[in-house]
């Protein structure tokens, strides 16, 4: 049995508390059990230097951990006066992530600034982050609706993620905590949409190779865990997906 | 009246959370009204270089928020690879504010590291997180007493933080929310113990200087708002700071 | 006796040398006692990004120390690639002191850059630095004036600064040396004008706490050595405020 | 037919040159078509201070482009003053790839530096990178060999790496050039080992999702690439892993 | 006789590869002996700030060495966060020493950015690029003239550079390798036209001053080096410099 | 005639006042014209890391210039986060030229921190600073032979600086004011000791190549005015350099 009675298959505790934060168009705050990510959606009115004049909007991540985060205190990246690495691969990802279900015509020439402050850690912290800064995202866009910026929210899928790993002792397995993947020989995070494709695989096997049938029960598990991530977002935002009603028929 | 009603010698509503985030030796969620500060403190089993060999401990702390803790997105700290002046003013504050209290000689040779992230702004973040990370302080003593690292909690007083600044239209005020921080002419933040001392006073008249009725009237909202302050940490942390019996008398 | 044979209530020896160096437009050596600090107004004709279109002017400060300025020699900021807390404290003060004196709406969209770079130091830089920083700017104000950028100086008061603090022998003394500041407990550093009234209070008492009769005494002090530095600045820039006349009535 | 003629599962011409500069330990110019990458591998007799003391080696990489390795000229990372984070994520990307086939426990208290520098970009830069780098690091543990530094190579298999993607025209495809990489919608990046198991998927849909069966075409292209790429390494490097005999048994 | 057996006066074996890249408008690899430096020659259609509405053109450059060019791995100035003093320097140098033959007028609005980045050094890194980097900028003015951006080239001579210095045992020498540059006492670069005048001396005597006569010995030797390094240059671009046949007449 | 009246081969009004600053172990102000530098010499009882446990001593030099120094207002490098080429430049040159006169080996293991501030400017402040620096390093030796940390000053020779340079009117130059310097077309730094001898010869013709003829006049009137600063040097510092009696015989 997993270090917390799960079974293999088993998803933590989810909870997506909407409009956390009053200042941003679009807050939540997502805790995948004792993982807790702070995601806030901002609209600016214009697109970064690259994009301008393209007639599309632009949306973008960024992604830090409180100090005490985590069970020893990390230095600030602000104090250090750089980002780690691992800081810039997650905000890349997020960003990635959210821009492939939104139509980036349909926005206008803004841009939607994405921070998702980590402030308790125990493992799956830049999955919950995606699927946190997908419901910031939605209720940001429902804002810009009731605002008549624009006509409606121009997203073609739900989208989450999850994170999944061969154990040394359970084998393959759902929804890491911490304790869980500091053991775990293969790492993988996927991101995929409602419609059952993917968005990202970025599977890792630092400590052992993985086989083809590990990546097949890998997969397996990820799909499942995020079929329940999808439901437990809809309960929060609705069924309210441009497209969406088409999209679920597929 | 006020903008949010309250009385010009009134306090927003102060609430302070315990053990907040479940990894800190201390944690504290404090809410002064809007305002939301997550206090965390760290005990580590050293002290910075300057310190060493000195037989004493250190505590130090930074500041930060969360870039939609304001109306207005503000960028990163560590995007910009550097912290602001603002930044670094309210951290040092904040340290050389909680030393006052303290017996360094009575903590061994260990760093306290307060960890003051402001998740919602509206007015006030420097003195909530002073008040805050008071009681998170204490809560990484009492931690620091149950491992028997220390023999008892080595404060020799309670200490708190507040605003006071004259408004336009309703002259001295306590506790100023974001609105009225914005129109205010002149803006105090003062750090007082539970002996009725001053530890720090900041008083700044950029916009109009100040006359020494307007300091006298200042002080006195000031000292009203901190004994309530003070009376809330008492709430939680109970009556067990060494020597404060006799303090008390005084 | 004080360590330099003073009485509590005595400021150092002032020196103020207008002009000292020759391109700026304005220019002065300030010395209080062994501190000595180059002062130097640059006027720019235009204002930083944040205060376009809005008819108005801006004045910022930079603080500096040469490395050999003190006792031990100092890293350079450039060398460490950043500026300490303690220079964006100094710095920031020195701006806000500045501002709050000048009528920013009678400078046309021009900036007044003051540097204040300490070539020797003896304790109260700060202080020294706003009461030389003061004559600079009136100076570059007077040049603006000859060369008609500007009808008449848009100053409203005079203003000096001082330091005072609480020494463990002395008591509340006035304009601490070196020697002086690294002994006493409460140090405080008070800015003020020509009419009496307060620019900043600043006062910590970090290594003890102070009393509300100590802080009267302070304010004593500081009004006394106030006096005696306008006198000063009056001796080496007249007597050409705007509005100064009829401040002085009162 | 591609842009280049070849078939959708054709690679470009691989070239590795050996002992390519004069000064490291190891030292490769690999070419995939057009794309060049000097990979050097140094040897250094200490570990970094994380892992001081557990008696194993450890194996990093760092990777840069030449301002015109690409058809614009990029702005060079050391005149920025900080590291992309695309080349933070490759370079930890590599360094993963590296030590996943190292036993280091057989390395003593050692680091390999692996500098991958691209001075021609034509697509499939970091994958070039790993497959050059792991010939770098077995010549270099050839010489740690030859100078009784370890006893034999503490590799646990042969690396390679490749690239494929789903072109809007010609769909799944193997080794992207440049002209190809900019137009595929779904982009993957697959480490595998000589034993058939992986070390990294990375992929990405983020301008249109895929789908299983896509997946399972892009894994089938990569496979048959890698093993051409190791097939080359063999001509370089020769049959010398250590359990490599009972590994190419499967 | 020279650790290479060379005589006093003898330059190390010059080869000077066009096109080495196929990017860049103007590409080299120079080889000095085992000196080995990629120039690349960019062309941008417009100037840096400080330049514009002149009419002018403008030429610039970067210099960078590989980690592994040296016999010990030398840190990235990109993982360093900054450049040397020394890169800066020979940078700087690389630019003046390019414009100098360059009549900027006649280059429309355009930069020249110059890359030299050295892949194996063995002394003379500075001065090769500056050869190097020349043979690159002609090339690079080729291709604009090709493209009918300007109409001729527009340089008044050919340049070349070379190192001399004084060994202790041999006396002048010219053209140090890295194992006689560290031993020499005075160390010499000479930039010089195919019109027999200097563009640029820096000689250092800081192990040992040198007198007139040493300095009269090393420019000897730097004006036979140098016309055998603009020979070699003329071997690759041809006689086709704008005035070179009235110039080679004085 | 020259724009201040001077003869082509005359250097501009020399004062070097001793003690200048009250805290360096060697401090002065030096005065050539208008160019204004204050030098100071700093004793450490320490070494770099690179020079421990050689048995040797160091010196190292850092130049800035005020901000106001110049008629435009330049940012400080503080503020910027980094030192400007021209300053790495600067400030390697000085280091070097002091250390060519100084015994390291009878120094003991202490470096002197050479500090040059330019507080006005009116060219040749490089050359000042050379010239200036000496003097406050011979003041430190001083101070560390009374303190009986050293047998006598390690110096080998007086060493001074100047700059030459060929002008479009008046032909070749000697200590070049601002003006003259922006307007000429070849500049020279030079460095000689007191024997005679060369330690720096930089001379660059960016604007106009320089001829064998111009060369030796420009080295004519430079050892003209190195003449002069020495014996200036002399009034100051007196005749006590190590050997100096031996070396002024030859």
């Amino acid at each position: 049995m997993r270090v917390d009675g799960r079974s293999n298959d088993a998803l933590r505790k989810i909870e997506i508390v909407p409009n956390y934060i009053i200042h941003p168009e679009g807050s939540v705050l997502i805790s995948i059990g004792q993982t807790k990510v702070i995601c806030n959606a901002t609209i600016e009115d214009k697109v970064p230097p690259f994009m301008r004049g393209q007639k599309k909007g632009w949306i973008t991540a960024e992604y830090s951990m409180l100090p005490r985060a985590t069970p020893e205190r990390t230095i600030r990246e602000a104090a250090r006066g750089k980002l780690t690495g691992r800081t810039m691969e997650i905000q890349r990802l997020i960003g990635r992530a959210l821009r492939s279900v939104v139509d980036l015509t349909k926005m206008g020439e803004r841009t939607i600034w994405i921070d998702c402050d980590v402030i308790q850690a125990d493992g799956g912290t830049r999955t919950a982050s995606i699927t946190g800064a997908f419901v910031a995202m939605i209720l940001a866009f429902q804002k810009a609706v009731e605002r008549k910026q624009i006509a409606k929210i121009p997203v073609t899928a739900y989208l989450a993620a999850t994170s999944v790993g061969v154990h040394p002792q359970h084998g393959p397995i759902l929804d890491l905590c911490y304790a869980e993947d500091s053991t775990t020989n293969v790492d993988m995070n996927i991101v995929m949409t409602s419609r059952g494709e993917y968005i990202e695989i970025q599977g890792t096997g630092e400590e052992a190779p993985f086989s083809d049938d590990q990546l097949a029960q890998l997969i397996a598990l990820a799909k499942k865990g995020i079929g329940q991530l999808i439901e437990a977002e809809r309960q929060v935002i609705g069924d309210l997906l441009t497209g969406e009603k088409e999209g679920s028929k597929r």
